[in-house]
């Protein structure tokens, strides 16, 4: 079987999504993480579209990768010109990268509507554009643009297009789902066709508007395609393209095609939540292989079975793409997940131990008022060590009052908090302001207790969400509130309950402060 | 070819994900929305695991539905037992539901190790639990779990347990990929083998760990399956069960098998959203067909393409799903949304009146602040009069003042506030108490505004929600406060958005006395 070479765009059609926008310095260090995690091809941008895509091929030259080769893209030659005076093309060698990406009209339908030149002219376009810049790079990729929608329109046009790029040399032809509305059954008939009458090494490139992206991909991959492009986390316009994440594993662990090593695979996880953190958004929980729930389990059946047998629920061994098994604490849950959770906090805990029932049943007691402790686990291991007594007393909050106040003709209310702490002997009381009540609270507290914890100033609140249970009477219905803090290091879920609003943010903010300080105390016993 | 079957289970699969719970309430509207969408069953709970489900199936019962059937999920019985005597059969049976649907063990690894009696006990357990509930429903269905890894791991088992169920009188027998690792084209083969040993009607439940739950079930209906399992967006334990929301518009316009009418079909986005709305999740913007970046157009080219000929750069028309092209340029679709908006609340509007533009930019501008309308209908109607000039002026707030103050040793804080609110020429400045400073405001707003207006003394908020708007800034997010107010005539949803969520409830606030004041001064003018 021929070995499969993954060629990632996320940096070209990856930051074609609505809400990404890389510096060039961050498509560098997303460059180097593709490289080491193994990845064929990283097409870096498309110098001849913005000056932004050509300093990244000016910088990556300066890197030095282990595998990866660079690849730009760009499209071919313009109609009534020569490539060699084409703009575009002489940017794409220019910008010196290892291979040549360029893309063509396949659909005789574009060719009249979009170029608006003659189905023979943009045969010429093709053959010209790769055969010229094959003179001048060493390898050339061909994307055939809307490959699948043109081939059930017009497949002898379709088959032309490519035949014409086969004919100037290139060394792999791309097929292209660029709407992405083709769908499985298709690929695996129509791929099938296409290799009766091409002999060059095929490839794909599948979007996922119809949600079948990936697995379009490796209905590919079984129909002899050797080449898939993608994008890390499935970052693309639109619907994004073809998730890198979900179609590596598939290769390497279910259909027996190596696209890495087994290391490299290890450091699936963090290459796809480094890729989230570098592009500014929130990684999705659900993300199939390296997502937070992959493979996190709630049921309590499910959770004993999962400890004797992993493969009774969980298709693959997680910790092949970095990820780890969790247990959930809920309502569903037992006394093996109390104890599981306890091995993962490394508290010690034993099932005989009656702490473990009082806490199984403070657990109960708090979930029936509202509390949830998925997303909170910070606040469900101060939980436990409180109970056992292992937890410090860092400080207390004596009283704190929080006002918003609004006078006619104002814009918005101002809001103000005022607190009293106290640590060891020592009171601090001062005030805050801050945007509505709960962040002015949050300022309030900081305040006093940073001049005893200083510690405190590198913790940030990342998210703050309010759920209203409600109870039917609207706006005294039990509130829960779960925050999620972090620093340099990690990132935590605390959560409160209260009928009050205020007094449920109180809470999670107090276990955030207290889970900071416990994990500083921590790291500071490790280093003694 | 056969009708397709479409068998939600978003209340009781879609629950296992780890951020859902839904209130019964919730439920109940959930499946109402379903069954106007077409969706022919709907799987409400497991009336055996947990009361509020027990509950679900009673308060069902009240509703009247068009045509979607209930079904409730549940297991075979139990080892050394009766189905006439196990408490989990018994209370399916108890639910009084249309159709009753139980999962049994087909993989022979899973008898062993997790149920751990012989292969034969197995057999007899699908036999006699399925024959007993034949007798006491119309429709019963297996759910044959872990079929694909059990049939991989011993083909023969597998099918005998299928076998089983057929012999039992199992209407429809559902092949479940319970660990969602089966990838596209092992599926297709694998039906195609049961095909040739089993007549009674087949259906698929798919989950999403590969990434390939739509595709999986596509494939599968392309090889004869009529019955298909999912989820309203896919929600679902770990990566989610098959989405329901890409199922169905591939099945009616790209398969031609139509599984619901082109009416019910434009609802899905609505459908999609409200789901999101009530499971207090933030919508995924790039989810196929439904979201809001499934028909979005970034680059200039794509733009002009797009509005010459959409099948360009789209895979199918966005109306169709009741989503919308989204493009820079001036949108039409939006302005013909606020017509038909208006014609619903019985206001005037021409497309020609300027004041349309007006409340079109308003909207936009709203909107990109993070107002939403969905579900906050009678605060888009006051816009609307507002910008036609035909909203009375009913009450004047000159100023608040909120205090929430929590002393040493207090269990919780109390609020208080103070409102002067201006009517006519007459001012009324007065203060109550609450659970929480939104109540607290609430209180004082209604106590100074019941002595103009007495008809608020009918009016209750039903429900309060808020939502924090992500910007990475912990609690100085922004903030989206909705609330459900509602009479013994009507219930209304209003919205306010601040970066203070005093203020984002007292805009909700202000927004649904006004409209509860309206609505009674029309009554009165139609009585006259």
């Amino acid at each position: 079987m021929s070995q499969i070479y993954l060629y990632d765009t996320t940096l070209r059609d990856g930051t074609q999504s609505e809400d990404i926008s890389f510096l060039v310095a961050d498509k560098v260090r997303i460059a180097q993480l593709l490289d080491e995690l193994g990845i064929h091809y990283i097409e870096g941008g498309w110098p001849g579209s913005n000056p932004k895509d050509i300093a990244f091929f000016k910088e990556i030259r300066k890197v030095e990768l282990k595998q990866a080769k660079i690849a730009a893209f760009g499209s071919t030659r313009r109609a009534r010109t020569t490539p060699a005076k084409d703009t575009n093309i002489r940017t794409l060698i220019q910008a010196e990268p290892d291979t040549i990406t360029i893309f063509g009209k396949t659909w005789d339908f574009h060719v009249r509507e979009a170029l608006r030149i003659s189905l023979e002219e943009n045969l010429e376009l093709i053959y010209d554009s790769l055969a010229y810049l094959k003179e001048h790079v060493d390898e050339v990729v061909y994307d055939a643009e809307h490959f699948f929608d043109g081939y059930k329109a017009n497949p002898e046009y379709a088959i032309k297009t490519l035949e014409a790029a086969e004919r100037a040399g290139a060394d792999c032809i791309v097929l292209c789902d660029t709407n992405g509305g083709t769908l499985p059954f298709e690929i695996g008939r129509i791929i099938d066709q296409v290799r009766k009458q091409i002999r060059t090494p095929l490839g794909i490139h599948a979007h996922n508007d119809s949600e079948c992206a990936v697995a379009n991909s490796l209905v590919a991959v079984e129909h002899g395609i050797v080449h898939v492009q993608g994008t890390i986390n499935g970052f693309g316009e639109r619907c994004g393209n073809a998730n890198l994440c979900s179609i590596a594993p598939a290769l390497n662990l279910k259909m027996d095609r190596p696209c890495m090593s087994e290391e490299q695979l290890r450091n699936l996880r963090i290459v796809s939540r480094t890729v989230y953190e570098l592009a500014n958004l929130v990684p999705n929980k659900h993300q199939p292989y390296v997502g937070n729930s992959a493979f996190a389990h709630k049921g309590g059946v499910h959770v004993s079975a999962i400890q004797r047998h992993p493969e009774t629920y969980e298709h693959i061994r997680p910790e092949k793409v970095g990820n780890i098994t969790r247990v959930l604490v809920s309502d569903l849950s037992g006394k093996s997940n109390i104890l599981a959770k306890a091995e993962e906090f490394n508290i010690n805990l034993d099932s005989k131990d009656p702490v473990t029932q009082e806490i199984l049943e403070n657990i109960k007691d708090l979930e029936n008022q509202g509390f949830q402790f998925e997303g909170a686990e910070a606040s469900f291991e101060l939980l436990m060590r409180r109970a056992l007594g292992t937890m410090r007393h860092f400080f207390s909050v004596l009283g704190f009052r929080v006002i918003d106040y609004r006078g006619h003709g104002d814009a918005r209310p101002l809001s103000e908090a005022t607190v009293r702490v106290k640590v060891g002997g020592r009171i601090e009381h001062t005030a805050a302001e801050g945007q509505g009540p709960v962040n002015a609270l949050d300022n309030a507290m900081r305040k006093a207790l940073e001049s005893f914890y200083p510690q405190l100033k590198d913790m940030r609140l990342f998210d703050y969400k309010v759920r209203v249970l409600p109870t039917g009477k609207g706006t005294a219905s039990v509130t829960r509130v779960l925050i999620e803090s972090g620093d340099r290091l990690a990132r935590w879920g605390t959560v409160g309950v209260s009928d009050n609003i205020i007094d449920a943010s109180y809470q999670a903010l107090v276990d955030a402060y207290q889970y900071k300080l416990l994990q500083h105390q921590e790291r500071q016993n490790r280093q003694d």
